[in-house]
């Protein structure tokens, strides 16, 4: 039940402090025989890694990726796979205010108030610099996953940004590398940035939904109750830094549907269930149907920002607060890599679940 | 990590089918010393029962929770509860066609897909009737918060229904269990009450949003990461019947939010911190802020209609189903007391989490 | 991380004091599809009920178990299977003493030091009654192996009774079930019935040694480190009641060996590997090694006796006290089939794990 | 329900091979506030590094710790402590035996039946090196044992090499560390030198009794049932390298023992409880009682050994095997501080747990 670590069977670790020497992850319970380097976990976080535009924030770091155990001559063994990654665009400053103030918005003031103590330097273990980790366990995650289910597909996108949505009708999964904003909607770029560059010099921030996707999953995946898929990926997707909302498939929108309209009716096409539509997002009853899964994250606007706030410090006084530093105007940009790492291991960790208690029962209709 | 349990130091297993003998759930971890009685569960699962008004399920249950070990002598000894609820209201039938086909926008196939088999007698263990045990565990777990803090108060409303939103500005605590909605604005309860007999009598079903809030928490609980206070409570949110989004504070809405207006601005009131703002729905980085907790969840329609719909059967035939039987014309009225008791179960269990590890630290400014 | 639960795929939770209205489990985790009445799990509880001989308690419990959930036309259906025992004989009288004195050695003491309450009627909780509910467990676990491992076969014996130890070269299983003591060497048998009657005509009694051994399970199951098969062995089998010691193969005998004795050789036979010796009890490295698991556990003396004992009571005052009432001269004697029961929940747990972490990795030589 | 994971609310993750570039461990749950610096780790990790004397093995490894994150201005922050242990003296050398052939009575064979895979590497994740991290993570526990309770003290000891044991009516703890055995008897000491030179010299092995006290630990912790601190005991000693069993007090002797003997009986002192023996080793029904708590556990001999033994490839060729190379001639001796750190960790978990729970009742008598 540890607060660091999620997953059951393909369980991650995290560990570490925006300003410490290092941080990392274990994971524990992934399957052996898996071909795996250094550079697949490297292209998953070049993707996160901050510094890559004027959107995202300033911070230089290589986020080199080192594999430390649980790997042998090129394949995962079956033991914890332990990854670091050096800090090393810590710049050295004095802390003075923020070390003895509260940002609002932040999570400064609960830490301290739970622990009675906190690591100040860049946010300590609340940073969203602790999503490598999750990137490089999703991309171990996902190599399983591809190499046992050649179809399967995860990929995420921007969708909006403030109230800026992208137009699903554009939607073109090319386009989301081709812009800095992870957007599908070619036609939304220019809006994005430059509304993000006026939020950006402002010292402002704003906020984003991010959409993401898995493809070629098979019917059967999560379980009844407490072990919904959907609750799996609830909880992993607000784990992330600055989430406030997830919804699966119509989600919130599901509340204004009828019964008529929110059901997804089966045909039979080509000998296989089929189904017409996918208001369910890819899940029924906590478990697959076989369909898309799409869940959407909904993230907060950064708190750190340069425009004077009201707020108090640690001995109980009255302080304005300005947030200098280098920060994201936007963290649900670099949140796009981050959403797809969490629904690879949600997904690896639902099939490993569902392979133990029944074998991958393949049902036939008939 | 068994599927069919939820919370760590407060643990809640449920068992049970709905139209099996009997349901109901073991309760382990539970603090000792704790004065319970059975009439302290019956109140909550009253609000839940179904047959109450015209407006859910027609089915008659007397609900009536037994429980079967752990207390002695009035008090909880710390030993597992052990609640039972019978069955009484399982109407035998021929459930012929229902056991040969998949209802649309139903549990019914996935089950089938993960399993090879299914409990087809109204809905087996996907049915809703399951959300008793969880309001029994969550009585139970709101006696136990209320006898070490007595300012706290678990409440949920019905805030949306179909695409009808209440209006917040007329929000009254004490008219929710005035109107067979759960509605906390009595002049939309004739709007509410027109509309469902629509959709009733049209063999129809509608969506709904509720909404629950927790006064009284004191700042410091949840955690960090993985065991963020957000996260555990979208997971448990997510897992009751048909809900499909699950936000907290400003939820999607934070999205269209800049920095600046999200922030909760703080100030010293009375020697102690207080907030002029609540977007963050009392969570700030996984951990309480001491401000009022807010989540809303989004609940699909039910997806037993009598409206006839496309699906297929287990022998890979076509078919179109229509699902008479008694059946919630909006599950979402009856969910207001099930998220109540996710609420306190979930909030207990963060609190001897807290516990455990920091010995209910007590901070103080200054 | 619930008390009162154990295993992880195979998930069972136990709830009941001695004189409640009833006891039970729930199990979740279990594979579907597998056939499955309460008559399987009837002659695992008949093994193990009280009444039997004057060997044992001479309390009258049916111990008839009835499955509530979980179950349908006949086959497990993946979800929890609930099983509930009721209390027939729990003699009302007055517990004026014992709920105001602590037995010597029994838990009496530690429970109101942890809890500052207990059920005291007949042991509360930490009565050896809750072992019914492991066995229930069990007999499910059992069905579930054979059902994929034909060979599989565990079986338990009392090899020793106080000093007395059996005579292995004499040991024959058929002989387990034609005596009192399930002993396995016929030749033991009167002295044992000797022995023991003493005992229990002094109000005395007596500690022993269980021996458990698992055939047929494949070699693979188990898992590193902290998820070693004996790991799980010795923590399953220490949470029987008045079990002080577990060992595996050779066990504390090991100590005194030497590298050469006690390496367990191997050959190649019939093409398969094959162990010249099973020093090891079955497990290399916490993994199965394909012989024999062999697990022994001792049982210290029941602590409820006659004769008189220096104790106190919960005023703090001294006391000398007697424990009246029916309680076995011999604990170990039913441990037999709980050990047997602890065994089966142990290898399909560690089996469904092997299969959702690896997919029954088969290997081949050569 | 990690495999490289123990403990709840105080757990515990590890990772590493004996050959990789290094070893650590994450800790989550620890409590903030505790002074922790590397020198803390840094002694227990020299007790147990090799190359201490003749009678370990001669690989050099400076076992330098370093703390990676969670502490802060040197107290500890609440989140995770991630310790690494560069691994420095892994000798380049040709595996190729090693590679291919399975040592007798060694988990080369089962590794690779599991996982179809192994990392022969010195035994990769099989290897005792893996204790280091074990012994960091027991190092920060007692700290915090003893920062909240001054009277705790943890200590263990060898009692038993081959067939010889200790005189205990000798038993001195200062001894402990003056000799190269751990042996708590000065008076063994000659004995076991004469003794293990030959056993060295002779290329052999043997087998150890080791012995663990903790003092000053409260009644009240531990749980019912699966919760049981003898049960966590006996699943974290018996995940330490080369056990083979594990007993609480009177242990395996219980068995011979009957009530009147074995029953702790119990007078008033001085206003509170006193045992007047400790045959139960300082726990009953699961919970301590107060008294020390003691637990031996059986170390067989290292199966790396110069003789000859027979054993086959995985080619599945039958070969003849020695092993060469530096291996302790009894595992048992630097299993002492590894014993001891698997207590520390073992009781403050339990702690946390108890007072995650309870709050510390305290019961107090009349």
């Amino acid at each position: 039940m540890s607060h660091n670590s999620f997953g059951h069977l393909y369980r991650v670790t995290t560990w570490g402090e925006s300003h410490g020497p290092a941080l990392g992850c274990v994971i524990d319970g992934c399957p052996p025989g898996i071909p795996l380097t250094e550079a697949d976990l490297q292209w998953a976080l070049d993707r996160r890694k901050p510094g890559g535009s004027r959107f995202v924030t300033q911070r230089r770091e290589a986020d080199e990726a080192r594999i430390l155990s649980g790997v042998f001559e090129g394949k995962t063994t079956g033991t914890p796979i332990s990854v670091m990654i050096e800090n090393t665009d810590q710049r050295s400053k004095d802390y003075g205010e923020i070390a003895r103030q509260f940002r609002p918005g932040h999570a400064d003031y609960t830490y301290f108030a739970k622990y009675g103590i906190r690591d100040y330097r860049g946010g300590g273990r609340s940073s969203a610099r602790e999503t490598a980790a999750r990137v490089a366990a999703g991309a171990v995650a996902l190599k399983v996953l591809q190499s046992h289910f050649s179809d399967i597909k995860i990929r995420a996108a921007l969708v909006q940004l403030g109230a800026h949505k992208i137009n699903r009708d554009q939607w073109d999964w090319a386009q989301v590398d081709q812009n800095p904003f992870f957007s599908p909607d070619a036609s939304t770029v220019k809006a994005f940035e430059d509304y993000l560059d006026d939020i950006r010099k402002a010292g402002s921030s704003i906020g984003a939904v991010v959409e993401v996707q898995a493809d070629g999953v098979p019917a059967g995946w999560g379980a009844p109750i407490y072990g919904k898929l959907d609750s799996d990926l609830a909880a992993n997707l607000m784990s992330i830094n600055a989430v406030k909302g997830v919804e699966i498939g119509e989600g919130f929108n599901a509340a204004t549907l009828s019964g008529e309209d929110n059901a997804d009716e089966m045909r039979i096409h080509n000998g296989q269930p089929e189904f017409l539509s996918n208001h369910a997002g890819g899940i029924l009853g906590g478990i697959s149907t076989g369909q898309t899964i799409i869940a959407r994250l909904a993230l907060k606007p950064t708190s750190s920002i340069l425009t004077e706030r009201k707020s108090i410090d640690i001995e109980g006084h009255e302080v304005d607060i300005r947030t200098k530093g280098r920060h994201d105007p936007c963290v649900g940009i670099r949140a796009v890599p981050v959403a797809e790492a969490m629904m690879a291991c949600t997904l690896l960790d639902a099939w490993l679940r569902h392979r133990g208690q029944t074998g991958n029962v393949v049902f036939s209709l008939g």
